[in-house]
């Protein structure tokens, strides 16, 4: 079988592997589609803390159910699934805390050991989920990125009188945007590119702000009567926009969710923590959060088709990931097709 | 009556001013005792962000009830009261989602406004609660405390379970210890002196370390089953404390409770925050935490005659903010007598 291996950062290559073999509580299944993840851009050019090398990216991924491991009870042959790529040890304080996501032995498929990016894959029944009918395989594979959603308004204690601000209309900010508007909270999107934030009037912000050539604390004084927004979710992963965030665009005892995960630090004064009270939020992965989304597939309430911009054999994953890169206008989420 | 007023930072002086006069609202209060803060000691070396001069300050007062104005129901002359210092306007965004610590137009008394260091002070009625019979002056002036460890345990969402990190022992780190302790939970207490570290454990901590001579991740290690401390109250202002108290010593799914408001910035990286999913939580004032103290009182789990280490004559008011500064490890908590 085939699979895409990250040989080391800038080395990309299709490499023929040995069918994986699964343990009696596995289950082995046919990859159909998976999306390309910015984190997987990150580890394909060295720039993820986490992963180590070489390593078969892509941790949102779908497909069949080949075979069952002898005491798998829950998945036959031929039921189509999501896989959620987050591994947990179950025994640590995060685990029994029931904060599995940040589990002291924490393996995430596409990180710390071999993803989805792979025609078969080997994986433990508890991360399986049934797809709902009647959806397509592309757009099962942006179930895994509506989990980070799902996260991260469950961090951010999301309300329906929330006055969001979401920096960054990527995939992920365009995802959380949806979370965020069928709760029926107000959102202003914020970018440096115009394509990206007229995808976000289209999925319904409330305002869009371009930084590059708006007054940004001015339109979030006037989206927020004033008061700054009570709710933030930084997607940008820039410490200077996380910065602005917490110095001046949120309201007193206002929430700030962190997604980014660089290692540069950013400089936060006491003060701006302290006067207002605020609640800096770290946000990673999922925790156990595909029930919730699934949910959303089955409502109709998400639009993974609005997020997609280009699917790809995986053959051609080379050209794909040359594409973000090249083209980060007009490429938002890529799939790849097995 | 007499009034101790810091002119400009530096300059502080016993003034003749002129008695109050109360609006319909408000209660005329005798002040028989008030504690000096460590908030007080800044304002007097301009060295407090909020405040403006020439202040009187003081924040942590109580008395007796001379007069009441002619809307006054609840209290009469002769009354024994304490006075929460925390004045809000009830309109502003902060205030109709009930976190009226952090009002648009918060004014705190001692620092925005003039407090409790003068012989009579008008107060609103709704700043007051009668005090529990028995108990003297001296220990009353230090509810107002009291109430900011209500309020930091409140936004740590304290736990029974916790390993809890008190970094400073300082008036306001024993009185953060002697509510975690009336929880249940475990506590451990990080200074650099070690006369304060005897009084930690003689308030029951679970554990002292003396960041000058310890290796503290090493006994946080220990201290936690190698988990690290599930809470953390951030009492020194000290940003480097901060930078190591989220780096290192916190758990997976952590709380940070950050009391400082210094102006200088802390280095923190995302990847901190995110990796461990970790939650930095500002605390301001008490947000009308005086009932909760004042069962504390009642029911005689809390010690303020272990924090006090001096009484002085109002009069000798400059002879006290000296000796804080002169004499750090022998000064704990300084009340004033009126």
């Amino acid at each position: 079988m085939k699979a895409i291996v990250i040989k080391k950062p800038g080395e990309l290559c299709i490499e023929d592997r040995e069918m994986p073999v699964i343990t009696a509580s596995q289950v082995l299944v046919r990859v159909k589609a998976a999306g390309i993840c910015g984190s997987d851009v990150h580890i394909y050019h060295g720039k993820n803390a986490f992963a180590t090398y070489p390593r078969i990216v892509g941790h949102e991924f779908v497909g069949e159910v080949v075979s069952t491991g002898a005491l798998v009870t829950k998945f036959s042959e031929g039921n189509s699934v999501v896989v959620d790529p987050v591994l947990s040890c179950g025994t640590c304080y995060s685990c029994k805390i029931g904060r599995h996501n940040v589990c002291k032995n924490l393996h995430v498929m596409g990180v710390h050991e071999d993803g989805g990016f792979q025609e078969y894959v080997a994986v433990e029944e508890k991360q399986l989920y049934i797809l709902p009918d009647g959806i397509s395989w592309e757009h099962a594979a942006m179930i895994e990125p509506y989990s980070i959603a799902a996260q991260v308004i469950n961090r951010g204690k999301l309300a329906e009188d929330d006055h969001v601000l979401i920096c960054g209309a990527g995939p992920i900010g365009l995802v959380i945007l949806q979370a965020v508007k069928q709760s029926g909270a107000k959102a202003a999107v914020m970018d440096i590119l115009d394509k990206r934030l007229d995808m976000a009037k289209n999925l319904g912000a409330d305002c869009v702000i371009n930084s590059k050539t708006m007054n940004v604390k001015e339109v979030i004084r006037n989206f927020t009567n004033n008061d700054g927004a009570s709710l933030i979710f930084e997607a940008t992963g820039n410490i200077h926009v996380l910065e602005t965030c917490i110095h001046e665009l949120t309201a007193p005892a206002g929430r700030i969710v962190v997604l980014g995960f660089g290692q540069e630090p950013a400089s936060i004064p006491q003060i701006d923590i302290m006067s207002k009270e605020l609640d800096i939020l770290g946000t990673r992965l999922n925790n156990h959060r595909f029930p919730q989304v699934l949910d959303w597939f089955k409502k109709g309430i998400v639009y993974p088709e609005k997020i997609i911009s280009h699917v790809f054999k995986f053959e051609d994953a080379e050209k794909a990931f040359a594409l973000t890169q090249a083209n980060p206008e007009d490429v938002c989420k890529i799939v790849l097709k097995f």
